[in-house]
């Protein structure tokens, strides 16, 4: 039996996951669970669950919990790292949002825990350091994205020496018939219509702008220390293939499903083994057609810049993560329009002078400035139109 | 280094082995080699490759090679059975066409070779006895078969008892937009231009009639252990999924590559190592389109015989190979009409006794049969039109 905690579990993540936790109560036990600001859901799951300990990110909301709760609640980021690194859990699950997932990662993984990661940033801003202490603790990192999650299974009992190509799919997001006008003024609720994934506003608005497979190919590079110039990604409108590995002998591995977060949150909590479910299994008779064709790198400019973030290295993907984290909640508010995003982001690539393999703490601190500036931009409605 | 003899050296497999062989000196050396009766292609083989023995299957063909090869010389169905189980070579090529390729598969086993399998024949007509030799010789058997190379390399680093479902894909053949009436008058011209393979004239028409196909299904059933319900064929035009399997967590890997018998040969040969090669990269962009449909089993009848045949076990898929071998050279030789092939086949099933678990001996005994008693019906033009 493994014993779970989940780093954001009233997110759209953390509930599949708990769904998942219901369904094989032989196989997982829940021992922590942490939220940002829902004390309401936090509270429903405390009761269903039963954890240990909790945590709530926002510390003012820490009564609506002490009050109510039968189990041990910590409050901050601190109570986040507490519940990272617990003793009595073997398994974290990081579902967390943006870059206040990095620290948790970092204190579960240096407890030994095995990870199942959705956070992206954690990667992509802290990629070398991260996989740096998988290695030194020996540890499983298990991708919960289901690109990543193919690309882990296309290599179950290869020789990732032998790969020489590994190509990300991509829906294309809402926006991938759009014309540059129509970017320009694209609408907040346009931009939430994800037209494959039901997810996290956050990471639909990613999908929207392709900054969410830009920051793929990030996370690819460091999962798999797979160079840059060998990802590929390609526009797959029916997301039915997840990603695929080329191998030097031009074999080819797929991972496919139907576009369904609970098949690789599942296979990463069951991982080594698979466990019977009752999703849905697909049907390709019925799905009729694959299509596949070239992303457009200068309608959506994120996946351009994550791709030159990434080449860089050092601090450059943690500020073009940063710059994107407040550019994205600015656009979720209403408070700039869709093609800010990008230039946003670009207007702070442009005027970082990056750092070479920057500490824990240098990033974080970067990651804490840039977010402080690139607010300071928006307030000012500095944002350069181009 | 792998010390290789290829039965079957001068057809359309044979001779993609050796292809692949001169690339890799390093890796491979050959040992022997066999033909059917193809001396001359032979001769510059035996110069290029310079095994220590060969083969010649036809009998008075043998003058044309000992008078010229500087090496020991073998003929008949015993000649093919002395280089199979021959003590120079650790893995066997059977490229061979047809039910010959049975008794050399099995001595070669039981001389705990790994065998490298492109004769579908061994599997369906002799998968029981073959599948169990396997196991007690504990020796590789990697399928050269597209399909069958997808299958295995899907399976990679899982576990075969957590598959729910393998899918063979099937490009349609020739004729997969005819009507009935088209098919009734189906050209062997026609027949012979598959719009995706390039392959002999035999598994040509297998593909044509879907036989192939069905073949491909048994095989399946005997490689993988896995029961015909769990196995299902879909048609894939384009024949870049070459396979798929579906887990019991409803994640489904593939292996796609272009349709090119090399890769899934050099997969074979190199096991389990991967080789860099000269083959031509899969682009996706390029193809586009994959499209997928349901088979018709009442067009293409042969389809639904070797279900049937694989279900019912015992003799009868060794019948309905042995009387699909005969029908399919009478369709070459023109003395039958395309339909005939399926009709043949039924009547041939229909008047057995299957016979249950037999030995490897009763199944050549009833291959020979099932054989001249379907040469007779031909040569008696006693096919029924239905």
């Amino acid at each position: 039996m493994k014993h779970i905690s989940i780093l954001g579990s009233t997110g759209s993540i953390g509930t599949q996951t708990l769904e998942i936790i219901k369904q094989f109560p032989n196989e997982f036990k829940v021992v922590g669970l942490t939220t940002n600001k829902n004390s309401n859901l936090l509270l429903e799951q405390i009761k269903e669950f039963k954890p240990k300990a909790v945590a709530i990110m926002d510390k003012s909301k820490i009564d609506d919990l002490l009050n109510f709760s039968p189990c041990q609640v910590y409050s901050g980021i601190e109570g986040l790292n507490k519940i990272a690194a617990m003793q009595e859990a073997d398994t974290i699950v990081n579902a967390l949002v943006g870059s206040v997932g990095i620290e948790p990662t970092y204190n579960a993984i240096r407890s030994k825990k095995n990870i199942a990661l959705a956070n992206k940033e954690t990667l992509v801003a802290a990629g070398s350091i991260i996989m740096e202490e998988v290695k030194k603790n020996k540890i499983n990192l298990i991708p919960i994205d289901s690109e990543h999650s193919a690309i882990f299974q296309c290599l179950n009992g290869e020789n990732i020496n032998e790969a020489s190509k590994i190509t990300i799919t991509c829906s294309g997001g809402p926006f991938k018939n759009y014309t540059k006008e129509q970017l320009e003024n694209a609408t907040l609720q346009a931009a939430l219509k994800h037209p494959i994934w039901n997810m996290g506003n956050k990471i639909t608005i990613d999908s929207a702008t392709l900054m969410n497979k830009g920051f793929e190919v990030i996370e690819a590079h460091w999962l798999y220390g797979i160079a840059y110039e060998k990802i590929k990604v390609v526009i797959h409108p029916q997301s039915i293939i997840h990603s695929l590995v080329e191998f030097v002998d031009k074999s080819v591995i797929a991972q496919l499903g139907l576009p369904d977060m609970k098949i690789p949150i599942q296979y990463a909590l069951a991982y080594p083994k698979r466990f019977e479910n009752i999703q849905t299994p697909l049907d390709l008779v019925k799905i009729k057609t694959l299509e596949f064709r070239e992303p457009d790198f200068e309608m959506f400019p994120c996946l351009k810049y994550a791709y030159e973030a990434g080449v860089a290295g050092g601090t450059l993907p943690a500020v073009t993560n940063a710059a994107n984290e407040i550019a994205v909640y600015a656009f979720l508010d209403n408070k700039i329009k869709f093609l800010d995003v990008p230039r946003l982001i670009r207007k702070m690539m442009d005027e970082h002078n990056a750092i070479k393999n920057p500490s824990l703490k240098e990033i974080i601190e970067i990651d804490r400035k840039i977010k402080e500036e690139t607010k300071n931009i928006i307030e000012r409605k500095m944002v350069v139109e181009n």
